[in-house]
């Protein structure tokens, strides 16, 4: 379990954990693989959420997912791009926070991915929470820390 | 300044920081993009290291970068990897640490970089830390903190 004093310093950072859904591209599982293509390769980040008409996350896909879908055993064809759509290819098991954020359970999270999904109870996509911002949080807890507290062995 | 307990419990983990080079899929500068492309998007990782031929690292580069490089105004044409090297396109700002790891660089750089390259005084590649292994390092430092001391205000 965190201690109260850590998670207190850690959630002073908390305004900044939401990247809002307005300011993250986000692809529709209905797009085709060439839109996707040009999406992922244009924004430059790696991977980015999929929602579906209704802005219900669904899932998530990755600029390697896409490209790889144009690597035959002959040849590296584009053309295969544009006859598959997003939701054939996205990876499903998205990783979901609700906010009040769960410090414990972000962190955990993202142990493992870059972001993690932001979603309300009715699944509708609300943003990420990226390893930056909570990395932030981070080194400001570890300067923080010892310049407000004395460490008294229990 | 990050204080000497918190400093403390984070290397802690030291041993897990570094990934050895041994582990870590590389470019050579002298590659075609082409090549760049096949193993990016084999091993699944969105950037890696770029290495001359005496393992000095000289850059990184991403899967992003190299696909870009075969969208033109009209169409996307993958025989334009064939003629481009991956030291025409890599990225040479790259973001070094040198062992014995600083605990306040590190966390400073993971902060805009997915990972930190590790060289050694020659500027030979050692390997890379990551942000999911300082994650892990955070995770312990956050969780012990408070089972081993009591927090008092200065």
């Amino acid at each position: 379990m965190i201690g109260q004093t850590v998670k207190e310093i850690l959630l002073e950072n908390e305004d900044h954990f939401l990247v809002d859904s307005e300011n993250v591209a986000t692809l529709q599982d209905t797009n085709t693989l060439e839109h996707a293509f040009l999406v992922l390769t244009n924004i430059g980040y790696s991977r980015i959420p999929v929602v579906d008409r209704d802005e219900k996350l669904v899932g998530s896909i990755s600029l390697s997912m896409v490209v790889s879908e144009m690597i035959t055993t002959k040849e590296i064809d584009p053309d295969l791009l544009a006859i598959k759509k997003v939701s054939e290819v996205m990876d499903q098991k998205v990783k979901c926070l609700q906010q009040p954020f769960d410090i414990e359970k972000t962190l955990n999270l993202l142990v493992d991915a870059n972001f993690a999904h932001v979603v309300d109870s009715e699944g509708v996509f609300k943003g990420i929470v990226t390893r930056k911002e909570i990395l932030k949080a981070v080194n400001h807890l570890v300067h923080e820390l010892e310049t407000r507290y004395h460490l008294e062995n229990k």
